[in-house]
């Protein structure tokens, strides 16, 4: 039987709906034709992009600006094809759609990705991610800086080479300032909630991860730290939630086999906020029921999607 | 050089960034493998789904119950795996999923699609849509309607075979309520406003066609009556809509071929609300951004989507 949820505390729905039955191999699976000889995120092939502004090398953080540098874990590059671009001509940032658009490529390797990182590289990863948000965050009328990641062309991925993406906004988006609208945290007590709910998939490290009550997305999975705080510069230990990211994508990963995948940082420099991390493997379409309506329909239930998440 | 810019009157936002290059042709085309030999939806297989609730024959409209029909021009099912279902066992409509999903199929004919449809084929669809819409939006307990088309497995269609849908909710979704907020019809003044734009596309009998300036997909386009009324039951001529819908999504085909798109009514049995319909090719897929921030990323501008669909 199926049931429409209301969100948390939004005035959203969405419709669990797992009558429809779907099996995780009833899913599309990733479909990238791999072939690192012409990619242009691989090892060597450094010269096809942009210089990249920010190398992370064996031996610290560096840049193209005085030469191409070959030996790197991960390469921050402009976007080719920004949606935002920092040329600030007229006071009217909308107009002249200012902002930046990074790209992260997270390995020299062409047929890895995240799901299958060991701990010290998805550590670093994370410790990446939090240097560039910051670096970003502080720039002169940036308000908000999407951090998220597309894997597999079903999931928005133009290149299948494993990279993240971060876009610097000069508004905050209003869903985020909705989300700040209540007089107490919501995320507070959300945890309070899930943590012992069978909705619940892991908690460790101060670090909690569940399948929400309210899952636009089959097997969406929701990564939060206990701790009230806003944003990833005010995390002094990434190691928590490079734990929980890992354990989840690896589940999925165990689950799915190769998979595309989205995750995507809610944060904000606002006190009021409370961090956390989105992660869902693209396995369905949305159309004109959602366009219509903005209510999802999700064929797998969040307490059918931890128990399998669970182990 | 791409552009912010908010909706018409929503907190809202989309990027517009033509400079990401992308033509027509880069974008994907539908992929089905088409196999009518198997198709539970062509003529002849009626025994292979349930048995229809509205079949639409030359001599008029009648049902299943006497006996498979099998000379029908469309054929109105429930859906197999409803999201949404009729059994009412409890006082809470959202906890029981309450509601109708019906799929209707607009043509007997295995490899057709309204983007091919004659004249009095679509006068027909669109004289049918307005009937179902009518039937389940005067059921007990029934406060929406959601009409729309998912056409091609990227549109979200699980069937290759041409088919709209129909899920009526008990609940008006926040997205519809919001629209009427205002003091007065935001979308007359909408119509005043497309009307001498240049992204207007086509304006005849009173109905107006144009790519929206907030437009969150490539070649999106919007079907609106200059006359306000709220929905389809109140609509005593169709050939108005249906010659607006069989224009854009010829000028659609010939444009990009065999394509996958989606449309949805808006509409709603509140006198505030303007009726309308939303159109868009299938050509881009959403990923992690979006989910952050509810902002599309839109890389074909709507004045350059008027244009090429103007002709």
């Amino acid at each position: 039987m199926s049931e429409i949820r209301k969100h948390y505390f939004l005035d959203e729905y969405c419709i669990i709906a797992p009558n429809r039955g779907f099996r995780p191999s009833d899913f599309k699976k990733t479909d990238e034709a791999s072939n690192s000889k012409k990619c242009i995120f691989c090892k060597g092939n450094e010269e096809k992009t942009p210089p990249a502004t920010a190398v992370y090398t064996p031996a610290g953080v560096t840049s193209d600006e005085g030469g191409v540098v070959r030996d790197w874990n991960v390469r921050c590059i402009p976007n080719m094809y920004p949606a935002l671009s920092p040329k600030k001509s007229s006071s009217d940032q909308l107009a002249e759609g200012f902002g930046f658009h990074e790209v992260i490529i997270e390995t020299p390797e062409h047929d890895y990705e995240p799901s299958m990182f060991l701990d010290e590289e998805i550590t670093r990863l994370i410790r990446i991610y939090a240097d560039r948000y910051t670096f970003y965050i502080n720039k002169d009328g940036i308000k908000f800086v999407s951090l998220f990641k597309n894997y597999g062309s079903s999931a928005g991925a133009s290149i299948a080479h494993s990279h993240s993406q971060l876009i610097a906004l000069p508004l905050i988006p209003p869903i985020i300032k909705k989300e700040m609208e209540t007089e107490t945290c919501p995320f507070c007590d959300i945890i309070q909630r899930e943590s012992i709910s069978k909705r619940l998939i892991l908690m460790q490290n101060d670090w909690i991860a569940f399948a929400p009550y309210f899952s636009k997305y089959p097997f969406e999975v929701w990564i939060m730290p206990k701790e009230h705080f806003p944003d990833m510069s005010k995390l002094s230990d990434v190691s928590g939630l490079a734990f929980m990211l890992r354990n989840v994508l690896s589940r999925m990963h165990a689950l799915f086999g190769g998979f595309a995948y989205n995750y995507a940082f809610f944060q904000c420099t606002d006190k009021r906020y409370h961090f956390h991390l989105k992660v869902f493997p693209k396995l369905s379409v949305t159309g004109g029921f959602e366009e219509n309506t903005n209510i999802y329909i999700n064929p797998v239930s969040p307490e059918d999607a931890a128990t399998q998440l669970r182990w």
